[in-house]
């Protein structure tokens, strides 16, 4: 099977979590939006499809991933019918829902952290939200993500099958997303971050561990990797970060 | 088959959600946060739950539905498992995808929705938190919340089967989390929904078409139902609300 996905060329953001799945089930795709606009990419071949409803179907934001007719939106959706079709999440019913239990969980993270920069309006600049960035940001760096990397801490630790992934004993689709997310919160909270990885050295044993995956590794050092900016869901503001 | 709901008993949130869905297809459940505590219910019946790690999975927060042995956190997870399970929702996985797309997008909403009374902090009260929750509600107002409802109009103007549901012929449970999502949204926003409400005629019938169902009419007059109030995801703040 050939996937097509469909995301913004400009940033990582939620594309890159089914990009690091694809990229790691060594799947076959086509990166719609940095393909030319010339031959239907770019982003006007990502906005296309959001007016595109043949099947009724109308998806209401990128990423969206195309399987051969089927399109499936939402970042946690496509990688539950993904997870399972590319060897990256056990085939059991009961496994594949608590996978996607806990990238939904991830994704809550996420928004959170898309939050501190943009408190008040995904309208107006972040200059124009600082005040309250500084007070979200100071109960995140606080409260929040120390409950969200504790608890993601806490499943690797009770994790039956052992500490070094989510899910089983082998690599899968949360695992990716962790480590993405991890990555965009040391981008964006270089100093939070370095001041609490003592206490999750589970996760952090699991960051190092995932770019150690053969096809992580090459994805990673290839041009296919974006690095985070500041356009995207995880930036770097250093008034908004602290030790 | 028996399912038991875990959810906080002083607040609709995201338990309605489930609620719904097992009432309109007339499963068995019990109701533990709102059974007594000395036979294992209420809040610390809850609260239990989030300690039980018996399958090594650690759930992050109520909602949580038990099927057997098995335990299911988050909101569209659980519906997700659920819907095929007690008709509310065609059993094609295209069509199951696609219903859960939808729940996904209702829940973003909702954390869109919460915010807007909560732009700084969980931690805190409103009362801490007024002036930034003015201006992320004008915002939600002016531009969140018509994309989002533009959005769901949509997709019953494109539903392929006719604008009476969001899927096919028949209720699913999108419909039934559409239907609580309109009914927190008048409840929060009484004077904005009125004045929004002649741009969405879908969405106003399918709003008076849900609770005509046999199920959920027998559900919204019971005690089982409960009121919206200043505790849950929708909160009425008159000074958050604008014609």
């Amino acid at each position: 099977m050939r996937y097509q996905l469909y995301y913004w060329p400009h940033i990582p953001g939620r594309g890159e979590f089914v990009r690091l799945a694809l990229e790691a089930g060594g799947a076959q795709y086509e990166d719609i939006g940095r393909t030319p606009e010339e031959s239907g990419g770019g982003r006007p071949g990502v906005r296309r499809l959001l007016e595109t409803t043949e099947d009724g179907r109308l998806p209401y934001a990128p990423p969206i991933l195309g399987v051969g007719k089927l399109l499936i939106s939402q970042t946690a959706a496509i990688l539950l019918y993904l997870g399972p079709r590319i060897g990256l999440v056990p085939k059991a019913e009961s496994v594949r829902l608590w996978a996607h239990q806990l990238q939904l969980t991830l994704a809550d993270l996420v928004v959170e952290a898309h939050d501190t920069h943009h408190p008040i309006a995904k309208s107006l600049y972040y200059e124009d939200q600082k005040p309250e960035a500084l007070r979200r940001a100071a109960d995140f760096r606080a409260l929040r993500l120390p409950k969200y990397l504790g608890y993601f801490e806490n499943v690797l630790a009770k994790n039956l099958d052992g500490d070094r992934h989510l899910i089983g004993k082998s690599l899968s689709y949360p695992d990716l997303s962790l480590f993405q997310v991890f990555a965009g919160l040391r981008y964006a909270f270089p100093r939070t971050m370095e001041s609490l990885s003592g206490a999750y050295p589970r996760l952090m044993a699991l960051h190092e561990r995932v770019p150690m995956h053969p096809r992580i590794a090459e994805y990673l050092a290839s041009p296919r990797r974006m690095p985070f900016n500041q356009h995207g869901l995880f930036r770097h503001y250093p008034e908004l970060d602290a030790a």
